[in-house]
């Protein structure tokens, strides 16, 4: 696969980092970052706590004097140098999401963001309405969605394989929250803060909307309706771990989302099971390579990678290592940079993306998912059904 | 296994099959007996239709005065001949069950009946009183709760091995309807009559007792409350195909039920997970085999029943078969006939029974699956969460 | 499924039990014999300890007068009864099979009969031209043979699914035997025997045969040589548990076969995996219900017995449960008794017999068996490629 | 993970890349040197066609000074500047290898290199004194190996957990050359080059050595002798595309290695099965975060990352990504490109290196490779066990 970026541009893209010092998520998406080679890291503001950021910044190769105390800084400074940074990655706590995405398309930067986008539907529709208005780039890492074997699952779908899609069920299966960790007050981090202004539904702005983007993205659909039961599951605490939605969805189709954090003993759990008129799709996150497709008949085929040929060109694109080589996370997550990159390529040079690349999550999706929190946590509180549209 | 029938009685227990002459569940029920020798099959009112019971009857090697044409019939009969049967095995459409077990019960009969044991939470309750006023034997086939992985993980959860349970996730995902089957006329059985007196949800009666029951088995707890989704998703049909679940259990723990037959393509799909605050159980009826138990630690067992000495005795007592060969469907299906003749051997012969045999299903689960039908027809109705106790 | 038997005779065949008073197999057969209701179980030599015999014929309800203490006891008594066992099931030790066998055959009773045949390729040979001289039949219980699956899997290789076969490699990999059980006496059963006249090899006799068998039996081909590793693995074993075979077969194909009963946690590993020109097939007995066929441009599917009407008649033949019911090693063992009653019904009422019924293991296998255990002993001590056909 | 390169040296480690111009594995070394960030790829001689090798530098962005058109010009001009290569990396066809290591070693540049090491036990043994007498860092790239579940087996082997070794079973079963591919000279690679001075056995070369590394890993012992049948499956073919061999090692255990690139329909198939005295262990390339534990008793474990704690150190050191996102092979590739960074970054930093980066295959991993291709081919040709110990 050709380095678009290096051939068209003559240089990698400059990409300024914003959060990301410590947890788990900075060093995804910075490898991420690196996996194909079209970004050069090169300023960053790593944390909200400017030492913090400096160190963190040093720590990663970062020159000092492009590690910044703040979005506004980095933003300025960085207009200033020709070699200035042409977009941002946002992997910072949700709360920070709006201001910093907000900054950076106003400073004409092309931006790449951490889920759920912001922490109300009304942000997210700030967003949404900017990046439109600025003709930036925009993209929502749900990382799921770029697996290769995802994408076949959609191209399928929108092929008819399976015909009329009528049943949408998705989990995301996790323990680590199964005890009462945040008693300790050292595990306390920002998804247990409750004050106004942040995520209404942890489990829900976590991974419920991760289930929900798989299932819409995959069908093609989009939700409409919601009846949840959204809690806690674990004695003491006063978020919550648990989430069971029944779903409607845009055609009619019916389903389930259950998601939770506290299933004690479990692992990973993302799993998506969409049934049509005519076969049905089986996906789960711990086997990434394998997709089930079983059609009325009886028939069952276990789509792999090693289907040169007669894999959809979607998931082709999205397979860097041939004759069954196990592909990951974080080669998914990189496949959302490198695409990012080719749409970045396109708009700096003028010339066309190549249409695959463009498949991306943006920011409806983003709003979408703000939505089904909001309905989520709406209907659990009602015990009614609850319309989770984005209305757009 | 010694043959505690043929020790204590010199005989084996005679038999009377009610149902059965065609369809796929008769020769399940008379291979199970049969299995594990404890019963000889002596009398039968195979049909509705005299003339097509007495040529089941032939056919299946019972002797032609033996093959009655009603119940009232074939209990006179054999209450009069001093080699007359024991009991009788009831697998007749459900409309039937409740007529033909309160016959039996009435002339001092013990009763193996299919599910669910009647149409009616009433009828199932008038079942369950007379069982109790008359201390005869009663035995529900919900064969899934039979299986050896699955005692073992009721013993497991009884001995506290996953702590106090949360989450109850049970699922049966088949896919034989998932066309308009019915609109050939000789593809509409009993199971799609909609007249009143019959089972109120097809798709709950047929398979949500079943996942509901393996559910309660397993965690010891009973079903609460129920806020269900239910109808069908084949354009077309006017019974319902689909059943997805809300639920709420006795000791707080949450969970979903979700079930189908209108999957495209799927073959089973009935499976259970339960999650405590220690760890989780996992197991799927198509590898009935394997039991998963993880731990909060990140411990992931697979229990089989190569663990001899290892295993609870419950699981020890359903299983015949050793080093790895697999047992299947059959097989637990026939433990419950096994148990149920246990009993029986033990009332007759007025010795003690081995208590691991008593671990069946009886009517109180009969009444259960009763209310969790009504319940789930009636929550849809409203869109709101409904009470599922059965009141005890 | 008919009862042909039923039909055909107006009765069911009568059947005399040769060993199984103990030990594993013994209720294997018994059970098996009564899966399909086509035998009365009515006679029997249940051990070489007549004492011990009566006892266990008792217990599994025979009548004492038909509880013999040597076969030709059995056959004598029997033939002089109007109602006579028609046949004889032998699960003794190996080193009794061909007594009985040539007993019962020259008795003119059909003989169903444990693997392996005998302990000698002589003795095989003898049986084997019996049985073509006599016109009895005679089923070897190679159980693994009867599973649906395996039947799909010869029948898609004689259908040219995967094209000409190139690669068949097979294992049966069980660990009972990993420590040195036999220290303790009461362990030290017959198959520790190593005196002459007993079976040359424990691992190859027991489980090599099996593997090879169904290597043999899938592929349609004979195993011509072999280069053999064949030795104890557990230090002062005196007596072999494992076995690696480099192999070839008559038409030129390559493999391995490798078995043994001393791989430490192992339960059961009887799998066989087949490569043609056009695609591969793989089977695991600890799955049964699942082959997995894959072909030169990637495309892997998972047949399964859902795939009625798509299933080769022979697999829809060994199959009685429907739609995702696991069926297991009982139903495969007791497809070999309802094919046998089939063909001996056919004999005895002089009606055509159906042709999926006569695919059972016959006395050629059984030469074929002794032929590899012979080859591999031989092999092991050259360190030499050896022939391994049966020279028939 | 802290960036050990870039704390010591306050630089990335400057890498020179040999190969890799075409072909599948160029890619997959220059994504691993990139994904932990210690490398600038900053010169190559990509081809040994010098216009080919510049414009495939310039694709991957290398300045075109940078660029040489052979080995003895890169090692030259790179020795010359101030911030020339410290260590190249060789992915070109195996013949090839020899002459880059050696100008590379005396050089006094560290190595990096693709495997088998050479063609012949004599250049490897060249090699592996060479690297011996320099000091210089040297790194083989069986990948496999530098799986965190690969690593915790062989930690577990070491720490006794499955008592004393007894059978090792190693399969790799591939299907891309299952047809005559090479009937059409495009596909007619340097794998095809049968002349002298090439690898000895295609097949054996290219996967055999992966299989035997993997045994001889995580087993810890080495391969003594082999009894091998080697040749080609697919009519008209004139090199070999399939290896069985029976093996022994040091301690006296027995094993097979079973390898083709021939099977049709097979995707990836590497697997590996040790049985030591009181416990089991298996994995599987295709699954390769999921690593089976058996127990003489019966337990069976499934280890995976989320053990967080209990792994071994080892394991933990080799994986980047938490609660249970998959991992594959391009990350596995990276360990050893990281460990190799923390290699020569400790050597060039005088300071101490963490010994959980040591753990990579080297020179004498060579050499082993280079006997067990010559030990297979003679023990083919003879029909004889035959030594396979590399008499260091």
């Amino acid at each position: 696969m050709s380095n678009t970026t290096l051939q068209r541009l003559g240089r990698r893209l400059r990409l300024g980092l914003i959060g990301g010092s410590h947890g788990f998520i900075g060093p995804v998406h910075r490898t991420a970052a690196r996996l194909d080679d079209r970004f050069e890291l090169c300023a960053g503001v790593l944390s909200s706590d400017a030492e913090r950021g400096l160190a963190a910044a040093t720590a990663i190769g970062l020159p000092a004097e492009r590690s910044y105390a703040t979005v506004e800084a980095m933003i300025a400074a960085e207009k200033a140098r020709p070699d200035g940074i042409d977009a941002v990655a946002i992997m910072t706590p949700n709360v920070q999401h709006h201001a910093a995405v907000m900054a950076a398309l106003r400073a004409g930067l092309h931006v790449i963001c951490d889920k759920p986008v912001t922490t109300t539907v009304a942000d997210a529709v700030e967003i949404m309405n900017t990046v439109e208005a600025t003709g930036l780039v925009f993209c929502l890492t749900h990382c799921y969605a770029a697996y290769p074997m995802v994408k076949q699952a959609r191209a399928m779908v929108e092929a008819g394989v399976i015909g009329e899609v009528r049943q949408i069920h998705a989990t995301y299966v996790q323990g680590y929250f199964a005890t009462l960790v945040e008693a300790d007050e050292k595990n306390r981090t920002w998804r247990f803060d409750t004050r106004p202004g942040t995520t209404e539904s942890l489990v829900i702005g976590d991974i419920g909307t991760h289930a929900h983007h798989l299932g819409a993205y995959i069908s093609g659909l989009e939700l409409t309706q919601v009846m949840a039961d959204v809690g806690p599951t674990v004695p003491g605490r006063t978020v919550d771990d648990y989430g069971a939605l029944l779903t409607r969805w845009s055609n009619g189709a019916r389903g389930t989302i259950w998601v939770t954090n506290s299933a004690a003993g479990s692992e990973h759990g993302l799993a998506v099971r969409i049934f049509g008129s005519q076969g049905g799709l089986e996906w789960h996150q711990e086997y990434p390579n394998e997709l089930k497709h079983r059609r009325l008949d009886g028939f069952e085929q276990t789509l792999t990678r090693r289907l040169h040929g007669a894999l959809a060109p979607a998931a082709e694109w999205a397979s860097r290592i041939e004759i069954g080589h196990p592909e990951g996370y974080q080669e998914a997550f990189a496949n959302l940079y490198r695409d990012f990159a080719e749409a970045v390529t396109a708009r700096i040079s003028g010339q066309p993306c190549n249409p695959l690349a463009l498949d991306f999550p943006g920011a409806l999706d983003g709003v979408r998912g703000l939505r089904l929190i909001e309905a989520a946590v709406q209907s659990t509180k009602s015990g009614q059904w609850t319309d989770a549209r984005a209305e757009v």
